[in-house]
């Protein structure tokens, strides 16, 4: 159904494709690893530096009886040039579409890690560097976390969410900002808007003024309910925005004004300490599960007591990227 | 025997189990590979650089068909929270009971190396970055080098002794103290002094004033010893504390008292810069077989002469950590 | 054939060794993976950074059921010392042979990578990292770039011309000098120019003054010239060696004579900016194909006209490394 496919964003697959490789994955997880990789390789690129995101495509894959390769391609090392017919005699070593090609030859798929480099956002969320191996690579690209997106996250999301209620459709989820003392990517809380609209659910995104997601992200997610009979909001109030809500999924994200501006963020950011989950909150819930993407600040983000309570999910939540990274590489890769 | 057992420190294991192991490889050893960790896999997570201990895990796992990830995790790009309800504002990312939750989601096996930030010994000897896996993680723990402990080396080092002498009972070991330029750490002295001990052995510790060994250490080796039958005596006089030994065994650790402190280490050890192992001192031993744990300065630590010689075990004692690995992940993961 | 033989340069194989090896990759590359490599294993030591080597290594060996480990042994944080007898009291904290022959304890196949330091050339010529690691290893050695040779690519770089042209005796080959904003090392055109003088090609080297390559391999090439009926041919005219070449192989190196000395060596390599590779410049050969090492410096070291040509080959030309690496695992570790 998704053989050869790049998953670079959930965008491009519909609620059919994505439920087809939740219950794949669903299968997975219950039966085991399976050698449908044997002979196949996995070339990962990461621009940047990333602990979670690697053991698991590496054990997912490998764990299949597939081979997988990691370059530790820091920009700093391996600066790629982008720009078509460039004249090259400055700092950058090699042109993407040589780089792809010639990573095309070796693995059977490539897997790229590109997040921001601190640039404007008008110019950063066009992702150029996934965007150009997809352009010139023979073969798919999965993306490991850039800018704009971070596929694999909210599709392991939607696993979890699906082992938890089965049919989405019409369950609330709150997907709330945290304060964080560093500026976060936007990646994982447009991942998740997008999956859980496309998968027909009632959306409530609580965030402070100025830490907006992205226009295009948001108009894909009205777009998306509109089809699959779902909904989305946008508070600045928490409580109102969590009340009854059946998931509270905590992140914390950039804000897209400041981007490229450490400083004017830190001082917006600061004034939002309090955007904190507490058990307080969540009682205001209809008994929600309370998911986050990982690695999570405990008592800033949110309180031990949620991320430890009972209807804490986040464990399992870090554990399903696994298998359905298992199951996105078996059908991505099907002969 | 010793399925899902942690392999943090031999402390923990019988002499009954420590033979058991050595059994299973020399097993190993004569029949070559086997696939029985297809499947299986392993995370190895290194706050300190390693070549040896990384590559030999490697090779030992993955040759049995699992699947390993290696995460260079420095302390400085991947900081760990250690404390229980520490409010996470400052520069830890993540709580090592999140992180020790998550890999037990992705791996059957979680590899710990981390040495020493040369804080004060009564600090650092509660090896709290691999006590705090143990705590929290689901899966078992390897130790591939802590603060205090190297089980895996000296299990090795046990194969090697038995491959020379069958029973160790009664064998006398010289482990003998020798100059370096840099402080080195005291977990291989540790690791050998409490293998020999629960094997029955009578061990000699020779070493220069102020380099005793860690007080709990030597006294679970004077109990251990009590135990097997076997001795352990202390003494600065390294020709008298290799005379008529069977084994000698060269090192070079820190001093306990000075550590965190490292000109006043300095100035200490370079008063010893004599404490090389020779020719003439080892022609007063019961014609003893040479072993040191590598990497070793020659001409320092110990004369080419010796290094070279007939007697040297040193390049059989560091393949037998490929074996001795091999045997303890058979085991521990054994269904 | 050339089972338990050293990969360091192909100046001792044999024609028909390397016809051997390249009619081994062929049918390999025509029928796939295969497992002949089950449980054996590869330690890749980079002294240098690398990624298609790396990553070429990595898949060939596995996807034929091996185990890779590859240490990132930059000199700065393992520092081998190579002098016999030396008192290791300095920054060197292993001698080589007791590196050699512990990773001969864990590993089938040792691959080495070791660049030049910036030395002076005399010194540099000698590679004294690989031809240690030769000396005290007791398994094949792998060249993956060292200051002298890179037989890999060279052998690869045939098999490429084979697809093109059966034999490849009495063919044309026009190595030529390009510009490029740093300075490269001179490992691919000695490997280059060995290989097709050993084939029986015509090879004209077409380079500005003091490019010249290194003394002993110009010898080698005319003495390999006269034993299989090719050629040897040196010209600063580029026009003139390019005329009727049936391949045109582009590539950057720099002056032994300024080796070591990076500002003279800039000067030097300025003046001649304008040797780039054109259409114009193409169109004087017999349709020749167009090859080159890769990563290329596009619009400095040839246009993209000739780059993206349907006559350049340098994609193939990459992936063939992949083909000849698994050929030349299999046949050397073949038991």
């Amino acid at each position: 159904m998704i053989q050869g496919r790049d998953v670079v964003t959930l965008d491009t697959f519909s609620p059919e494709e994505i439920r087809f490789v939740i219950e794949r994955a669903r299968e997975m997880k219950a039966h085991g690893h399976g050698s449908s990789l044997q002979g196949r390789s996995l070339v990962m690129v990461f621009f940047d530096p990333s602990l979670r995101t690697r053991s698991s495509f590496s054990i997912a894959f490998s764990s299949q009886g597939g081979t997988v390769v990691d370059m530790v391609a820091s920009r700093d090392i391996w600066a790629l040039e982008m720009r078509e017919g460039a004249v090259m005699d400055g700092v950058a070593d090699e042109h993407v579409r040589d780089a792809a090609a010639v990573l095309s030859e070796y693995a059977d798929m490539i897997a790229i890690r590109a997040l921001s480099r601190h640039d404007d956002w008008a110019r950063e969320r066009r992702d150029q560097v996934i965007v150009s191996f997809q352009k010139y690579a023979s073969v798919p690209i999965f993306n490991m976390e850039s800018v704009l997106d971070h596929p694999t996250q909210a599709w392991g999301d939607a696993l979890t969410l699906t082992e938890e209620f089965g049919d989405l459709r019409g369950k609330k989820i709150a997907l709330t900002w945290a304060y964080h003392p560093q500026t976060r990517p936007l990646a994982v809380p447009h991942g998740v808007g997008v999956m859980a609209t496309k998968l027909g659910m009632d959306v409530t995104v609580c965030h402070p003024e100025g830490y907006e997601l992205d226009h295009d992200v948001r108009e894909t997610m009205e777009l998306c309910a509109g089809e699959t009979g779902g909904s989305v909001r946008w508070t600045d109030d928490r409580r109102a925005g969590l009340e009854n809500a059946d998931v509270v999924y905590a992140a914390s994200w950039g804000s897209t004004l400041y981007h490229g501006r450490p400083d004017d963020e830190r001082d917006l950011r600061r004034r939002h300490y309090d955007w904190r989950l507490t058990q307080d909150l969540m009682s205001t819930t209809n008994e929600a599960r309370f998911l986050h993407a990982m690695p999570i600040r405990r008592n800033v983000e949110a309180d031990d007591e949620v991320v430890d309570a009972p209807y804490s999910r986040v464990v399992v939540q870090a554990g399903n990227r696994l298998h359905i990274q298992r199951a996105l590489f078996a059908e991505v890769l099907k002969t």
